[in-house]
């Protein structure tokens, strides 16, 4: 194959999305360099389960500190309630209040850093179609702008070369993400999506993104490995 | 003036030109909200300048810690020589080994987060002619393609409305950008702009970043009111 051994800067949250992205860069022949970040997140489970996923993928993981909490404006790192829910029916089309402040944007902007300190013309995050109906920094167009931008911004545009954003996600539903990644021997039991966990690292099962992960396994006829709270596995 | 109490994020160095950029906002009429950032830099000297600055100028300063010394890869971060010339002649046309990955690129998300929390729709950064000669991310088509990126990043586009990157400096020469600061009152004592400035702040005086600077306050007759090492002035 002809990427391989190239190296990739993978952007990892600990979720499942990041993880499925993060095994498709490697099944592509990527040497994968992991990227996560610190950034004041109410609970750790998210990034004990990306250094799980990275142990077992990337050549290297980078946990990178920041602190998003000094802007506030987001239910995942200020004292906003995390809206509940009891399917998907009840997830509205608004922006959500669950949204941080250019995340995407400076995520991105670091794993350009690194791209380039490492000689990388490839980065991956997983990005999706379920999410880029609420988050404008999920959307294709931002992404592409977004690619545009990086080879302006970098040595890389100047030397004639090509940084690539890849989004292998991007048209997949939440049930495709989790057949591919089942195909690929993704764990999701070490991988998590809760807004909300109990102190233990269990996932609440109400928020929006475990109801559209706990569906997209039910799609499938999968049984979803990750430990809810209340659940007969705890 | 239609701008007037508008808000707006400035990135603030601790040199001449953001200096000079933040001075030009408020002079538009905008409330500045003063950005600068702690990047591993080797010395203090330019963060004391930004503070001192802000306080004559800006509603609120924020100074952000980031850690790109992680990616390594640049002089003004890690323990690579910093070059010294005798004469603005010697510099060269090739990307400096100065140049931080990525950097304006990190910077300008941050700004763009904090605009989006206060409600700002403009940011402005001081880059200009000088600077990129040498520095991918200080030319005028990667500032396009960043604020192109930043209206699809965030719910500023959403809302309909536009977020504005400003670049006051970009088509100035380093002796006008001086005497437009002069006439502002900027108080150029307090701004640094060297690479390898003394234990006790003074600036080298033979760095790129000194060279130009000196030079530009030559041009115009003016005399450089900040302490150089080994001047008659120490």
């Amino acid at each position: 194959m002809s990427d391989r051994n190239k190296k990739a800067v993978v952007l990892l949250s600990g979720g499942l999305d990041s993880a499925t992205a993060m095994a498709m860069a490697a099944d592509e022949g990527f040497e994968v360099y992991a990227m996560s970040f610190n950034y004041g997140q109410r609970h750790s489970a998210e990034l004990d389960c990306a250094s799980e996923q990275a142990n077992k993928t990337a050549k290297e993981h980078k946990v990178v500190e920041i602190d998003l909490r000094a802007f506030g404006g987001s239910a995942l790192t200020d004292d906003i309630e995390v809206p509940k829910h009891n399917s998907t029916d009840d997830l509205s089309d608004e922006i959500p209040v669950t949204y941080v402040p250019a995340r995407n944007t400076i995520f991105l902007s670091y794993a350009l850093a690194w791209a380039e300190v490492l000689g990388a013309d490839d980065v991956f995050i997983g990005v999706n179609a379920l999410d880029y109906s609420g988050y404008p920094d999920c959307r294709p167009e931002f992404i592409e702008a977004f690619e545009a931008m990086a080879n302006l911004a970098t040595v890389v545009g100047v030397q004639g070369r090509k940084l690539t954003i890849h989004t292998p996600l991007i048209a997949l539903t939440k049930a495709e993400i989790i057949k591919r990644g089942l195909e690929l021997g993704v764990d999701y039991a070490k991988t998590t999506s809760c807004y909300d966990p109990a102190p233990d690292g269990r996932s609440c099962g109400h928020c929006d993104s475990c109801l559209l992960r706990r569906k997209g396994f039910s799609d499938i006829g999968e049984t979803d490995p990750r430990k809810y709270v209340g659940e007969r596995n705890e």
